[in-house]
């Protein structure tokens, strides 16, 4: 019997932990430049806190972790009236499920030791009991960066730079999508819908999929009339520079004061970002998980493949609330990890350094050349080299091909003649290329891949 | 009602982070130093893979999962016997309890796409229902070195020059102690009671804490006669250099083979550590959980510190036989994260400038100023400067109060006057010293600290 994983679930291979940390450590050098600090928080969070945060499907999705000791204490199984309920009995903790309300937890729990505005980036898997499919897992890392506690567009501005230079970095060709919820709301008023939002949203949302068409037709399902639902045809099909889309959009919107201040932010964004502007598709269909976000929204594209948004965020005007914090303005911008490794993948974008080993394994030819090969080993790793010699005096070739799999690029050989002439003989694995370099040189030699 | 999380489990600041981080960063520099490589397993296992395998103890200390959906389908509360096997019919997944059996699991499962002997490491937290107490955590990070499928002892000395070197790094004193299973095998024998083995190395493992009388309280208790206990008295006190005690030792074991091969692979380790055989205190008391080990045993203690042993491993001949595949030896190493923590805190040993964050922070005096400081913030990133623009045109005082308190080292006036001037005014927060400099030099006066 081949031991197994849960399902959903994923090892990670030397290679597949050296490209995804490439991803990690790019995104957290320009989380740092840009002021934010790492926080973590535990696996578990009280149940409490999780429960209800997530909607009811959300409830469901929680893995829960049975109560240690004797959880059947106090439990009547047979007077639970329902399943979700005796799980709560049975379980105290939770495995989180995002990074967003462990970090409003934080904020509240530690908010005497922060100093407001408070920056904070938090990369940590997330766990989800989602029937796993294709790209979805039920546990993967989520890669966080808000600010709270400022309601200043300087932090949508930085963001966006933030975005901009983390797939510079990656070398993603992406479009980064902004909307304003002031301004969704504006354009549900203007059609004469104030009261639908939510449903105008979430059609509208489904626009590059199923087209005006498709668009209409669900909200004219929801009991909106024709007329007004054709009044968001030339909202939604603006065109020209961003500016000039929301010069027109100001123009519709003339009497709205919560669009006119929806599009002054974009507006003001737009100015703050510097060249980062150059990635900025303003889209009023964009709505994202609307219920959440309060001011801007955003949400990232690959331009060059195509799969899902590779990372999306927005402001959230009372993200502590929900721990009796209320008040605390926030905005955050979350990278998929997951779907740009899958990206990166596709369009070969890692460097092929990242998944370099170790450079050099001194062959083994018995015991007293190994103890030669040690000293010369030690001397590698003094200089920062990665170096191993060989666990034992097996067969040249099997020594070889162990090397070859690793991807070792050096093979180098200390045999009875090599510590006579203290010279070694390096062979380069890839190229097969040989040459003698002297004990004392050898440092030298390989730190310049003079092979 | 203030959010707090479940006992045991702990939030990390940013300061926590960056310390722990160094240790983790430390560990890993070294482990690649010498060829090992990352995996990483994922955080839930099938509980099927983890019971049975850390004892009756360990089974009740495992965190289990409930089962996603109804998970009381099939399940007759009323017949169940007992509240360990209900618990496994409500949950089909646990946490990870420890490294090293999800290790075993990985190689079994991957052990055709892996090249032998394999060197991994990991650093992952591990999770178990320990009743919490100082320093003792329900979440905690292990870092683990293993290779597997090699008998070769320069295996041994290459996890004792990467303790060696991770210490170093650290700068923590450190011995570090290293027995043999086979030694102590044959020093049962000695005394006569090869079948107590277990009984006397759970004994003579106090040693430190008890003394020889009570150690040989203990044995009396187990049924051994005085005299033979007795017997053991010279070789704990063994004493010299680490080759004077393998020499003594090798005489009073004289007509013992397993003991005489334990003594051996000790001198061998000796052999090939170089001079990191400084660090090595032979220690015939040392056990460690001996029902695991079949070869070398180690432990490290901090010299400047008193706690307990900040590190250890040793060889195990059938590390993936409970998976089903036998045969294969493997050796490893543990570095205890939290206890390291503790004793650099202790010892003052944390580098200053690692929880050092922003370096720069642009003072706001309004919109116009602000996108001034915004083009020179962004000169500074370019040259890897971290660097921020605080978000509104607060009173000076509040800026300041919050660079301070964030640790910013430079606070950069760019005001009206400075703007026609193209020059800022730059103050170092903690010296209060302050200079101009003109916008086009900025980048190199930060860089050079030359304030």
């Amino acid at each position: 019997m081949k031991p197994s994983i849960p399902k959903g679930m994923r090892d990670f291979s030397a290679t597949e932990v050296a490209k995804r940390s490439y991803i990690f450590d790019t995104i957290k050098s320009v989380f740092r430049l840009y002021g934010y600090q790492p926080i973590e928080t535990p696996t578990m969070e009280n149940l409490s806190s999780l429960m209800g945060k997530y909607g009811d499907e959300g409830d469901k999705l929680l893995f829960k972790v049975l109560n240690s000791g004797d959880f059947t204490q106090g439990v009547d199984f047979s007077e639970e009236q329902s399943v979700a309920h005796l799980a709560t009995k049975l379980c105290e903790k939770g495995l989180r499920y995002d990074l967003t309300v462990p970090f409003a937890r934080y904020v509240v729990q530690h908010h005497n030791e922060l100093s407001f505005p408070f920056k904070r980036f938090q990369i940590q898997p997330v766990w989800r009991a989602d029937r796993p499919q294709k790209g979805r897992y039920r546990e993967f890392c989520q890669c966080d960066a808000d600010v709270v506690g400022s309601s200043s567009l300087l932090y949508e501005a930085e963001l966006v730079e933030m975005v901009d230079e983390v797939f510079k970095r990656l070398k993603i060709n992406v479009r980064l999508k902004v909307n304003n919820r002031k301004v969704l709301s504006a354009i549900a008023g203007y059609i004469g819908h104030p009261d639908k939002m939510t449903d105008i949203t979430v059609a509208i949302d489904k626009l590059d999929k199923i087209g005006f068409d498709g668009v209409k037709e669900e909200l004219l399902s929801k009991g909106l009339q024709s007329g007004d639902v054709d009044k968001l045809y030339p909202v939604l099909t603006l065109s020209g520079s961003n500016s000039e889309k929301l010069q027109k959009l100001s123009e519709i919107l003339s009497d709205n004061e919560e669009g006119q201040k929806g599009i002054e932010e974009l507006n003001q964004i737009l100015a703050y970002v510097g060249d980062s502007a150059d990635i900025i598709d303003i889209d009023l269909s964009l709505a994202r998980g609307l219920s959440y976000y309060t001011g801007a929204i955003f949400e990232v594209k690959a331009i060059d493949y195509s799969i899902g948004s590779i990372s999306g965020g927005g402001r959230y005007d009372n993200l502590t609330g929900i721990f009796g914090m209320p008040g605390l303005s926030g905005v955050g911008i979350s990278f998929g990890a997951d779907r740009i490794y899958d990206v990166m993948t596709a369009l070969d974008l890692f460097p092929s350094a990242i998944t370099e080993s170790t450079k050099v394994l001194f062959a083994n030819f018995g015991y007293k050349e190994s103890i030669a090969a040690l000293s010369l080993s030690r001397q590698m790793r003094k200089a920062g080299i990665a170096s191993e010699v060989y666990p034992s005096s097996d067969k040249l070739k099997k020594q070889f091909e162990w090397a070859e799999k690793k991807g070792i690029r050096y093979l180098v050989f200390v045999g009875e003649n090599e510590i006579n002439e203290q010279a070694v003989t390096v062979k380069n694995i890839v190229s097969g290329q040989q040459a003698k370099v002297s004990f004392s040189e050898l440092v030298n030699f390989i730190e310049g891949n003079n092979l």
